[in-house]
């Protein structure tokens, strides 16, 4: 297995202040574990993508009750500070939900021989799940880590995890734990021929 | 509002035979009112899509528990006699979920001058959903009909649409009875503006 | 090398009538050859690919002094009797200039194992240069078959030919005679490692 | 007319240097008078588009004759000084040849309604045509301003302007001298009306 991980909108708009998406507290809830799972993808030496949203100004997305927020050119795409990406960490500016959404990080990742995609961030329901099924819809292995994503609240994030687990996709797309991930990926094994 | 409806994989492979997905059952009971929804398209003269699984031989997706099906060139991909597409509808014949992955839907939509999307059939929670979510990340007003999508569960799909109900992108994406749904293009309301 | 030969716009309204784009003659006089060169990759075993236009109605395109032809749904988008194709062929119907534009046809390259496409057709200055192009920016090593392209003057297709010939992206991009690129093949060698 | 500007490739990987493609000198001589055209865009308020090369390291594209340059994250990938963008200027890193592949700005454009979009930079033959043509794709009145576009030498940039006016698809592809655009630009008039 050749991993990669895409960390997805841990942007400071989003976790910083609580007043566009209410999931600030959720997300910082994920935090100390995803430091390690970041420290442990680099240390293997496999890619590392930050996945941020990058809005237009008075983007079509803001017609709803989302507030306007995360616009493209701001500081508030920034990811937060204590998982800052480092020099050879790949940046995607993404216009939609989807790390995938008109843009190139599928052929990157090709190109690097990646065949397995963990995905990780905000929120589980929306950019991580849009993520993780475009992933699959390029040919990658997609595994979606249940401890490292979340929405605004703890107990929307169980129900959606509940709700596609188990599908006839599996194991090609699936959730694991991060330690179950960690471990996977130090055994070696492939995502589709584990258990 | 100049909407367009996109049917979602009522085709043979996946509800003449309930080998492949078992979602048969559930998807004929959404039929009924499914074929008057679409003769309301019709009469009004707007769009009507027909989005079709078509698969490769061998696929990537058939790695995992899902059962080769709904190959491209076999006859599993065509929609089902009842509902079967009139010469002036769209067929898009899709390589994954969502009907918008590496087609050319959104270009014909925009030319038909199309606004506001309704997507029906099969699943909710995969295909119908990702092309949902799709057609929101191409500017258009999205609205997912639920009385005319289905899971393999009536539990399960309820279960999703509750989840989903409610969330920040109200109004611009959302879920609508097909009554409401009726009622909201004979008045002539816009989907953004509607309560 | 796992090589896929792409065939572009041989279809009944560019040949069979003179009257969109004036390219009819030009196009039957590369049609000899063409017929054996297919033959040639039906017999390796090798992918064969018609990229066939299919405009809409009213197209954008059309707004020119192009006159409407090969309208997605008519006879005119078929490709022409003498070439037309196989069970196992793989047909795409592309919106554009390019086949790759808005198709899935990268992923099923991929899939299929590929690494060179060969590139044939109409009219080598558009949608024969914009399919390999493309081809090329996908990653493939790509080929314009010189003497199986063609442009409405032979003498415009010849200007082309130089004009693109020994640039810095030789030889992951380059032509070939139709005689070239069978002893290449034949050969088992890799577009860029031949000299 | 809502026009926008895209200025290809003009980064200091491309013209700081003659190293990589020999364009140096050729890029240079069209730099007076580009720099007035891009003010011209600013004071009209009409966007401007830089599309920068921003390859990979060990990119595919490499493995031809020309040589690693414009990778990703590096200061060779950067618009050189004298033309540097400003503060709403839309920056496009591109993977490949056009400003559109896999990249938002299709979207981009539609969200500030613009209609029409002039392309100049280098070099014309590849990145310049291609972002064109992609851009006629995309549905937008395209114009290749032909002495604010360059080649790695003076007469390939006249032959491949000779060859390409006056084609099928003119006025809605064409060529314009920088005169030409700015009196349209003026008068208001729109691309496809104008003799």
């Amino acid at each position: 297995m050749t991993p990669a991980l895409i960390i997805v909108d841990m942007i400071k708009d989003n976790i910083e202040t609580d007043k566009h998406l209410g999931i600030s507290r959720e997300a910082k809830s994920i935090l100390p574990d995803l430091v390690g799972f970041i420290n442990f993808f680099r240390e293997k030496g496999f890619p590392v993508v930050y996945a941020n949203d990058s809005f237009l100004k008075n983007d079509f997305l803001f017609r709803g009750k989302m507030k306007e927020h995360a616009v493209r050119g701001t500081s508030g795409t920034q990811v937060i500070d204590i998982i800052f990406p480092k020099q050879n960490d790949i940046i995607i500016n993404k216009l939609r939900f989807s790390a995938f959404y008109k843009t190139d990080l599928d052929q990157i990742l090709r190109r690097l021989g990646i065949d397995t995609v963990f995905v990780v961030g905000i929120s589980t329901m929306w950019c991580v799940f849009l993520t993780a099924t475009d992933a699959l819809s390029n040919d990658f292995y997609t595994i979606i880590v249940e401890d490292l994503a979340a929405c605004h609240k703890k107990e929307i994030h169980d129900k959606f995890v509940n709700l596609y687990k188990n599908f006839p996709l599996f194991p090609i797309f699936r959730f694991l734990t991060s330690h179950e991930a960690v471990d996977m990926i130090n055994k070696g094994k492939n995502a589709y021929t584990t258990g």
